[in-house]
């Protein structure tokens, strides 16, 4: 390997320079503390746990993007983690063992065997909340608010919020009674939204009329809340579980626009995002300009079980770099440093009295930086300590 | 695998719960705060990157310690990082490629494949600070300064600085000719301290009488500053290399002391932490209480050749979850949350304006929950908000 090739990163793998480095923390510490306000507490679950316990309930797509390795002092295979969530689950349940609602949050990084999305990093830093121990809409309705309050705070603009339920699926496809491989077909064709494919694997796989065009119908039921009206209509004689969920989504819709009426709202009944692990309500933003999904969450009511309490859940995570795209650029840097001048020809005294300066400058949140013997001076800096009188003084420059 | 054994996790790696994970993040804000207020910009590389940038210039230990996976994309190998010192050194030398010098820092979590010691986690939260591009002794009593001080905020009381030099060994093993293999004999008795194997290894190994007797002087060369008064007696006829360093070692604690007298300084001329990266002064700070270092670090000033530039460099770092035993307990918790009613009994206007003032008083940074519906509050909370005369107000509980 040549030199110039050495600094190369992997695909997908990106580090972040000052600027972004310091806008990226500036963000961090404003979420986390908007998450404290609402009364979320911070957990910083472990970078690395046995897959046993990192990777249950969340369905092939997480361990496929989990990279593997052996613990040496134990023998067993451990999981570098791909998502946050999980871990998270495991706190509620298992380590903080707390009755009624406990609301956590978290920031840190995660690492992809292989990109989400063709742009997606490999090593996002997810931060995210997550409500565990309430399974009612106060809970579904809180999450959503909080994670668009979380894009509004990251100054993404003209939100969409797309909603679904994957309880209206899920009934459909159990009345239908398709066959593992007919279901495993509808379902890849309604994820990848094939209009031939889902016809024909409706054809091929549901023998009731009536069903197979409810499932026809359902396809097709996404847009604006003139949807939810058509998708009654259309399901009227579905099991009672479609019904309700529907009208889930529209009490949470309704909530969400008196509380935030500039958010636009698309509806997605066929939203299948996340279908192995969601119970119920799923929903994610999107933002002009960005084809993926900018956050994204739902319900997973079982996840705690595997751990010995099933609790209920409903969270939301985000993606810290995906969001710098969207921070306004042009924040002109405050190039107010201070620059202290070498030891060289201090005694020691003069020396001292410098150091007590500039440690209470620092002190008081200036930054200070110490000119370094037989090096030009390459800093930006609009002050410096000059010493007269004996006096050691901050003058402009 | 049965339920209650899931949630073990791995040896060495650790969950920190609300309490300990708040405690954490506000001493990594107070950390990288303060570390800016000294000029130290922040940078945040990945956690993974190609062994090829991520191993190189740093020894055997550290490829030992790091946990190894394949490239999908690439086939390559790649590293989940154990250190990020060499990753901050390719940001400069390639990312940056700034003239003069360049003080950068960081924080994130690193990964062993074992605990470094008995006691030590296998996922430390690294927090450090480098400055690269000179090669004066003013950057290295800057660093040790800022090392200090980093404790000092930390709660670290008693400290010591232990401070060695590693040219000193490394003149001396030059002018003594010894093999390869006794080379290696002397360095691992050295390190584990052991006077019986010290001495089997010079006398097998050293045939001048004056030169065995310098290094066996040496591997006693260590206290207080009376130290390097016998040090530059018992070392007369060593290489000027020799010499230089014990004056280097000389001036920079008398900086040290003048700008913190209550630091106790021991010096170790023996000392060969990181011998075969580092370069020049190295030094590591020490508690009461705790039998390893809490930081440390040291001068490696070839490390960024391999990506094209030499720079000079020094640095420290330290980690934040051992930091954590030296924080002060019991600042009790402002329990002054404000609790929200559910929504259950209000009308839209009422909802409304609950909803905005909860946004307000979130703004001014308090902390306002909402109930749940059908939940049993177990929530602490000191005030709560209370509709009357169709005004919501704050009441204290």
């Amino acid at each position: 390997m040549s030199k110039a090739d050495r600094w190369l990163l992997p695909d997908g793998v990106e580090e972040l320079l000052p600027e972004q480095a310091s806008q990226v923390e500036i963000l961090r510490r404003k979420l986390l503390d908007l998450f404290s306000s609402w009364g979320y507490e911070l957990v910083i679950p472990p970078l690395i746990e046995f897959t046993d316990s990192l990777l249950v309930g969340l369905g092939s797509d997480v361990d496929i993007q989990t990279f593997k390795v052996v613990d040496q002092m134990s023998g067993r295979t451990m999981g570098i983690r791909a998502d946050i969530t999980a871990q998270t689950a495991r706190i509620d349940a298992h380590s903080l063992k707390r009755e009624g609602p406990v609301r956590l949050c978290y920031a840190g990084s995660v690492l992809h065997t292989r990109p989400k999305s063709l742009m997606a990093s490999r090593t996002p830093i997810q931060v995210g909340a997550e409500l565990y121990g309430d399974a009612g809409l106060d809970s579904d309705i809180e999450v959503i608010c909080l994670m668009l309050e979380t894009l509004h705070c990251s100054g993404v603009k003209n939100i969409t919020l797309d909603l679904g339920h994957v309880g209206i699926y899920r009934a459909l496809i159990k009345e239908a009674g398709l066959s593992e491989e007919a279901q495993q077909k509808l379902f890849d064709a309604l994820q990848r939204k094939s209009t031939v494919d889902i016809e024909e694997a409706i054809t091929s796989g549901i023998n009731d009329p009536e069903m197979a065009d409810m499932m026809r119908t359902l396809s097709q039921l996404n847009g604006d809340n003139s949807v939810l009206a058509r998708a009654k209509t259309a399901l009227a004689k579905a099991p009672g579980e479609v019904i309700a969920a529907i009208e889930v989504l529209e009490k949470v819709a309704e909530k969400i626009f008196l509380r935030m009426p500039s958010v636009r709202i698309y509806f997605d009944l066929s939203e299948l995002r996340g279908y192995h692990y969601h119970t119920g309500l799923v929903f994610s933003a999107l933002a002009p300009g960005h084809g993926q999904a900018v956050a994204n969450g739902g319900r997973y009511d079982h996840i705690g079980e595997v751990f010995g309490r099933a609790r209920p859940a409903t969270g939301f995570n985000t993606d810290l770099k995906a969001l710098l795209s969207y921070l306004e650029k042009g924040t002109a840097k405050d190039a107010s440093t201070i620059l202290a001048p070498t030891s060289d020809d201090l005694n020691d005294a003069e020396e001292l009295a410098l150091w007590q300066l500039v440690q209470r400058l620092r002190e008081e949140g200036e930054q200070v930086i110490y000119g370094l013997s037989g090096q030009a001076c390459t800093l930006e800096y609009s002050r410096n300590l000059v010493l007269s009188d004996g006096q050691w003084t901050v003058k402009n420059r």
